[in-house]
């Protein structure tokens, strides 16, 4: 079966894939059956026309071109492949501001040893997670194993050590911090509004590991400007990699911002663990199995 | 029974007090048979001919006039009553620097949006947790939950998810992270030292939520100015609360401090539920029941 990639492979991935697949790089693609792809083209995808399968090596899926994947091509995600590290990197984000480490270690290193900031609790406090896939999952039972009243957010019901509900205003009413790891689909597009953020705690912290475009950008710089304690804790920006064009965050006092590097962009073995998985995938499909994460369609078109 | 008492109490605090106890606060001391207190002197203790019981609000017990104590006088500590916003203090100080939050929140503050800083992962590192008291258990447990290779180290025997050691050596080679919650006595003055620190991970974070005077601190500065990927992330200092003392550390780049914020001096409601414990605490001795928490002489004489 013929296997096209697109992207540089760490030796131990391109070894595993050799016994299954004929590796294609370029050249005549006419017989590509599947693809490993990180991020994929229209205009690759029309050298394919026996394309059946897409393993994607991220998480999301939004970035892809949907509209020039055939209905017939299978595409697979890669959730849960980095969920360890981006769910350490998340309860990081949010207790560095929340704990005021931060804070307190800027007024040390200028000689202003005064106790004047409080520091709130985790154990005892509202606290949301939205999205209860590998991540949020994750999240939201470290934060209640440290004592906090954790209201878990998700399409779909999910047990855990949370109270579950489908209302975004009802996770976020009062919570003292939320961490989002929702996924980016035609749902959740532009889903947190100035409104719900406005439902918070004053001095809340919100943590983004997510996707950016899952908030409303203009909604988010309004509850900053605002509401000088809400801090705005985030890994991602809406553009993307074009962080310059999210400066105007980043000079905000109330703002701790990080390069979307939770995953595997921040750690060699994480990404490493990521393309290994999405190997994994491609065997089980190459061999008749039936692959995880495989995206639905109508989720993002 | 007279109870003697030097500083504000919360209201609520009086007011369960007064049900057993005639609170005196100056005067005439020689009917006085227990006392609450935070500090406390020679001259007061000189003063309190009859006392039999003396009920600490602080975890530790170190700051006591201990050779002024006579042996037959019961001292009760507070060890538990803040643990909870201590071990959430001890993560929030592990994981900012861990997780380069700090790091790459300065850069992006800058407009350095570059990705040059490997972020570790605390799943499947070694992290040792010095003291498996009420603090460090919590630590302990979180970091196993985060999928950390955890070390437990103490002077006796406690189970919990990690690797129980009682050489100080063995908790802390190769790791990665360390957190130290360990008593100040006579058997940790001084435990920790260059040596010590330096058979851990070249880039490792050390945290101190314990005592400062557990550590050595020639050895501390000696170590951040010979590595300086090593971080060393404290809340206590070894001039108390004359942070003036330390300065030279705070200035340096691989040194996150705090000003003793963890526990009761950050946050108003843990010093009330640290003072109520105690209040609780007294009670069951003037009820003729067994106090918790009594110090054992001989670890600080």
């Amino acid at each position: 079966m013929e296997l096209y990639v697109n992207f540089e492979l760490p030796p131990e991935a391109e070894e595993e894939l050799r016994k299954y697949f004929k590796i294609v790089r370029g050249g005549d693609l006419g017989n590509v059956e599947a693809a490993l792809v990180s991020r994929i083209t229209a205009e690759e995808l029309a050298k394919m026309p026996r394309l059946k399968f897409i393993q994607v090596v991220t998480a999301g899926l939004d970035h892809l071109p949907w509209e020039s994947i055939p209905p017939h091509v299978t595409v697979a995600g890669n959730a849960g492949s980095n969920a360890d590290a981006v769910a350490e990197f998340a309860l990081a984000l949010l207790l560095a501001p929340y704990k005021r480490i931060i804070q307190y270690g800027e007024k040390m290193k200028r000689g202003d040893y005064g106790r004047d900031v409080e520091i709130p609790l985790i154990q005892g406090e509202k606290v949301a997670v939205l999205g209860l896939g590998e991540i949020g999952t994750r999240v939201g039972k470290i934060l209640a194993a440290l004592g906090a009243q954790v209201r878990g957010f998700s399409r779909t019901p999910k047990e855990g050590p949370w109270r579950f509900t489908n209302s975004l205003e009802e996770a976020l009413r009062e919570a003292r911090a939320a961490v989002c790891a929702l996924p980016l689909n035609k749902h959740t597009r532009g889903l947190v509004k100035y409104q719900h953020l406005a439902l918070m705690a004053e001095d809340a912290v919100f943590v983004n590991v997510g996707r950016a475009e899952v908030l409303d950008r203009d909604g988010v710089l309004r509850i900053l400007k605002e509401r000088p304690q809400f801090i705005f804790a985030s890994d991602v920006w809406w553009g993307r990699n074009d962080f310059a064009k999210d400066a105007e965050f980043f000079s905000l006092p109330n703002v701790v911002a990080t390069p979307w590097v939770a995953g595997g962009y921040g750690n060699e073995r994480v990404w490493r663990q990521m393309v290994m998985e999405a190997v994994r995938n491609l065997i089980t499909y190459a061999t008749g199995g039936r692959p995880r994460n495989i995206a639905k369609r109508e989720d993002y078109i």
